[in-house]
């Protein structure tokens, strides 16, 4: 691991970090914030955060005002970049697709089987690398995100419930087998087999597997701007029909971006922390 | 005016806007945060912030992380661009001069001196518009900045006491007149009078007009990379000689970026709450 960036924030320390990725097969960056507690020596629990389309490494740190929270809550908070990026990586014909718009799983598709294998690389292989650099808190892991990202943290957290013990979203596209974004992605990164489609959307996946977790929390706005791809209404009768808790908020007037994010941060944060307590 | 953005935030709004300024003979930018409060027709107090090198209107907005406590506290956040921009406005050989480093003066000297009116801009043209647009309290002006921009929150405050009711500062240039930075900027907008580069000057002007706020909140880091410019210690000493209280605060380890501004902004805005209702 090379570190690319050190800033202190809150007596913690918000880092960016690049390493070679054998599973993307290029270089990679991750962001992580330590605490002040684990610069101290003390094991804490740690967040995995999924950024949406477009977004990288460093977009949460700059805009989602985590920081003053989780030093307070002693949380590291990791955050992967949106997928492989670099020369030899496959770029798309627009930003929903391709570099920036990984969707957390494992292509099987040319030309994007070769790199695009972000579900491997956030569950297994950047999973394993923080828990050996970093103290984290046994069985304390927690995953969160925002729209693509909140697709990850949902499907990744009940496809692995496991490695992870909360979850959290914020505007996830809920059910991307029937919306324009996931179709689009999944048809090229997975094919054509609808069925398979269905291992990696978060609606079907809880009608599937069932109640996992104590609860699960989403915030979305009203005045989202891409409310039609989100479909939370599918996810809360999917939950509803298996017995899962969803405790889905809806917000007048708030958007897709990060003004929302940062708005509800702090409700997430200390979600988590409490989940992971428990 | 056009709303060019609106974004709600914690319950309050975070827009931008464009206008054509005459006094920087442009089309200009700026943010403003609206509280709630101010949402609901209250009168509220109001601080400008003035950005450093390279920033805009939004810098602030995106990473300062102010809005949480500026919506509890019933601020209003003025975020003006650091320049004039655009075609037919100079540019400069590099970012600290030029477009994106306007410096808050108002420029003598060719090409600068057609666009280059940011003193007369924020202090009259701008206080005005947001007075006449927006329902400020009367006498609850504040003003805060960042580096250059907290050497134009120190100057305009020093100048123009009757608009200004408090003012700190994070990592600002203290005394210009005696860095790099400033002596560049000083000699293209005001030529090579060093008597006349002292009225733009907060240790100078300390010096000359002596004690007018009742405290000044200065913090700075001491692994800031472009500490030699600022000069903190010349400015102590201007305030002790004439008896203005100065509350520095130096810290171990943050350096000049916005993760060390977002740790104290609460600080900044609970500092300047309380001088305003005084």
């Amino acid at each position: 691991m090379e570190l690319l960036q050190n800033n202190k924030s809150f007596d913690g320390e918000q880092r960016i970090y690049a390493f070679e990725s054998h599973v993307l097969k290029n270089s990679t960056k991750f962001g992580i914030y330590l605490p002040s507690q684990a610069l101290q020596g003390q094991s804490c629990p740690a967040l995995f955060y999924l950024a949406g389309l477009t977004c990288n490494e460093e977009t949460f740190a700059i805009k989602a005002h985590a920081q003053r929270l989780a030093a307070q809550l002693g949380l590291i908070l990791i955050t992967p970049d949106t997928s492989p990026r670099g020369e030899g990586v496959a770029e798309g014909d627009h930003w929903d697709i391709g570099q920036g718009a990984g969707f957390y799983i494992n292509a099987t598709q040319a030309p994007w089987a070769e790199h695009f294998q972000m579900e491997s690389f956030i569950v297994d292989e950047l999973y394993q690398l923080v828990n050996q650099e970093f103290d984290i808190q046994q069985d304390s892991i927690g995953i969160f995100g925002h729209s693509m990202g909140g697709h990850g943290a949902l499907t990744l957290a009940f496809k692995y419930p496991e490695k992870f013990k909360s979850v959290s979203a914020f505007a996830p596209i809920c059910a991307p087998s029937q919306c324009p974004w996931g179709e689009k992605a999944f048809s090229n990164y997975l094919g054509d087999d609808r069925e398979e489609w269905l291992q990696h959307d978060a609606t079907a996946l809880i009608q599937a597997k069932g109640a996992l977790f104590s609860d699960i929390l989403i915030d979305q706005g009203f005045s989202d701007q891409f409310y039609s791809q989100l479909n939370p209404a599918l996810l809360q009768q999917a939950c509803d029909a298996v017995g899962q808790k969803l405790s889905l908020r809806e917000h007048q007037g708030y958007d897709h971006g990060y003004y929302f994010i940062q708005s509800f941060i702090d409700d997430h944060l200390q979600f988590h922390a409490v989940q992971l307590q428990a």
